[in-house]
């Protein structure tokens, strides 16, 4: 028993506690821990894997689509953060000041990155003279620093990974056009690999990106209700440009300023996984995404035999899947918890008697259904069948976030969902931001965004009455 | 013309100004750039894409050996940086300071990562607590602050990229056998992939690791008969364990401190492959470690069937090799110049007459030899090239290594080679720390290492003449 020690504890049921169900998977789970830098999180070996998959099929993708990765220096100078007026607001409250150097204070401060707009466009300012030079698609995988006040593991945290795309184009247009592509490598890797649903629009003018012209989003809901922004890509138009004189000679020789996209996604994703997919068994994590697959708990395995076969299954499956064996001497019980905890998608059960009848057991981790799987068609069955839970959670995820989305078309009805239904609210906007603000003030929630798919529930604003200009989805938001 | 304006310009030859020919390389190959931030530096795609192919091939081999990557936050509270005495001496006056979150000062200063050792101490602290802990096999990709004075791209700079093993052990034998497995993993990376010999050894008591019980090395030697650590491997004994107080309940229930090891290389690698392989045309890169391993170049790209012809090799080569079109209207000669900068192992050559021919032209960047192939046996005989210039690669570097590699067995002799022979140095020495400083003040040579492949050269020390312990590299360095 001496191994058995660390018992595997239940965790806070999510009806009875969500922050707190949140908490004690990130935990338990062992994705992060604590440092001793307030709202600094130690991304521990399993969530890192979580995060390297991520990275690997994003990265993927963006190569596809011709991008390439640079590194940008940690360090921003005070004068260079200010050189876009609406940036610097944006993010001077927010950054975290480097003084000294050593033993000697600087002359002039530097800030930790919260992002590296103002990087890219200094470098885009020397390198790029020609409409040959264009357009410029450069990528980087990174960690960044906003100096938040309350925080909480992936979701908000002081430092945090991420990817920023940065682009310089030519036209107006082909910025629009990278926008968008952006926005729907992101969109397609949310439903296809995470197996989340997303909503895709434009923010309004009051919650896009500090010196964009255009902000577009992806957003998904989690299972307490709540919305989450999973992945933002902006449209600077000629903004930066214009600050940082990054100027083309085009065909004819004239002089032109570039036109200027940025976009990304974080470690955040990670917390939006959880919120959709767990249950008060822990995380259940997507075949696609999982850093194992399917993990393979021998019963009874100091019987004769078991173990060799275990190994021999392992073997077979790693051609198919990623698989880790379990033969520690911990007791089944304390491992089924465990690897349930851990969201792997499917339980591999062989023990003497399955043996005896050339089958093993296996064990969706999503809907806790089980199958005796004979082992001759074990890596048909077990591609299948990873298939299916992926599909699965898609549309559970995707139902979910249906039943939880609500029309209103009168402020009382608004109100009324938004204190008593957690969900997505959709509503009629006239496009301004006072009534966004007196919507935010009257019902709690904040503009998700103005879906693509845009429909008509009514040709007046919710709000004021005047003409409807947008669709518009609200909620409360991470 | 419009589209050729942009010529490749020479650069300064090796024998002339070897830091100028360096830099040059540098920044005519699209390396790095410039920041504003003293002593940061812009890592370009294509110096960026080199990192890459590092990284993929290293975080493979740390995997294969059980490795699992972690992230640590960027930042150290001033107060844990000081937990280990040796450690905050070392690191202390290289730090940059943060003294500012927003607007508010901080209660305490936090340092920007110069190393991870106290962040991985203080988790292991709490996550270990029994022998079935053990070991703990950590390794995080990330970038590291250390303000330089002065500074040099890739070889110098405050603020580069890197990776960070850090593990724990039962014992000092588990420890000591880690800090040697990683030490062989980099030796036999570089030798094999970066076709780049290297001394392993240890390092002497005054050039360990701040906090290290041991440190060891793999060395190379520059064109310029200058030294470059290429990366190093770290025993900790107990050290941090005390400072820390990382304990583990071992297998009689009796309290244990942990044993141990750090080790890392840096984007530094890539200023020693331009430094080993490089010459007075550009880059030499080593097929394994390329981003673009054949470049086709197509001659008289105007007449009909080179372009489809071209198209066509581009598709059959991917299969085998990395491999880029250049079809862009500049001129032939251009591209000859561009590609052989930017160091491209192969570059293929088709014209009108080759295809009528059913041949291409292969030349090779490091010997400049041109073979004609028949287009039939194109894949084979590239596969065939591309290994032997790795190999040839790996041959000269080690013939130019060895014929600057010296014995001395008086210092007369010794400061006679230190003077006029740029290289290493092999002499013996008694182990006091005085006779290193004192050879260091005669020649200008610190000590590179201990090698393990010992031999005898005399009995006594080259410096004072006692009784000689070590045979030691001793060179000037990067």
């Amino acid at each position: 028993m001496s191994k058995n020690k660390k018992f595997v504890e239940s965790i806070t049921p999510m009806s009875e506690d969500f922050a707190k169900w949140y908490t004690d998977i990130v935990k338990k789970a062992e994705l992060t821990d604590y440092s001793t830098v307030k709202g600094c999180m130690i991304i521990r070996p399993y969530g890192y894997a979580i995060w390297e998959n991520i990275q690997k099929e994003l990265d993927a993708k963006f190569k596809a689509t011709g991008h390439e990765n640079v590194y940008m220096p940690l360090f921003i100078p005070e004068s260079l953060l200010e050189k876009e007026k609406d940036h610097v607001e944006g993010f001077a409250p927010e950054v975290a000041w480097v003084t000294h150097g050593g033993e000697e204070k600087l002359a002039e401060r530097l800030c930790v990155r919260p992002t590296s707009e103002t990087l890219f466009c200094e470098h885009y300012s020397k390198i790029i003279q020609s409409y040959n030079d264009l357009p410029k698609l450069y990528n980087q995988w990174c960690s960044v620093v906003r100096w938040e006040k309350t925080t909480r593991p992936f979701l908000r945290t002081t430092e945090f990974l991420w990817q920023e795309g940065h682009t310089a184009h030519a036209t107006q247009k082909d910025a629009e056009e990278e926008t968008i592509k952006m926005l729907n490598v992101y969109a397609d890797f949310c439903e296809n690999v995470l197996a989340m649903p997303v909503i895709k629009g434009q923010k309004t003018e009051k919650e896009k990106f500090a010196g964009a012209t255009s902000t577009y989003t992806i957003e998904s809901l989690m299972h307490d209700g709540k919305a989450l922004q999973n992945g933002t890509s902006h449209n600077f138009g000629d903004n930066f440009a214009k600050a940082f004189n990054i100027q083309y000679t085009d065909k004819n020789g004239t002089l032109q300023y570039v036109h200027q996209t940025s976009w990304g996604v974080t470690t955040r994703l990670i917390g939006s996984i959880i919120m959709v997919h767990g249950d008060d068994s822990g995380l259940v994590l997507p075949p696609k995404i999982a850093p194992i697959q399917v993990v393979i708990v021998p019963i009874a395995q100091h019987k004769e035999g078991v173990l060799d076969k275990a190994h021999e299954l392992k073997d077979r499956i790693s051609k198919v899947a990623s698989v880790k064996l379990d033969d520690s001497d911990k007791m089944a019980g304390w491992k089924f918890n465990e690897y349930e905890m851990k969201g792997i998608p499917v339980r591999l059960e062989v023990g003497p008697k399955d043996i005896e009848n050339n089958q093993v057991v296996l064990v969706r981790r999503d809907t806790r259904e089980k199958l005796v799987v004979s082992i001759d068609e074990l890596e048909v069955k077990l591609e299948e069948l990873l298939e299916d839970i992926q599909k699965s959670l898609f549309e559970k995820a995707k139902t979910l976030r249906d039943e939880k989305t609500y029309s209103a078309t009168t402020m009382e009805e608004f109100k009324e969902i938004a204190d008593t239904k957690p969900g997505f609210i959709k509503s009629m906007w006239c496009g301004e931001t006072s009534c966004e603000e007196k919507i935010k003030e009257i019902a709690g929630t904040s503009s998700r965004c103005m879906p693509f798919n845009q429909e008509n529930l009514s040709d007046k604003c919710v709000c004021c009455g005047k003409d409807a200009t947008h669709l518009v989805y609200w909620g409360k938001a991470y």
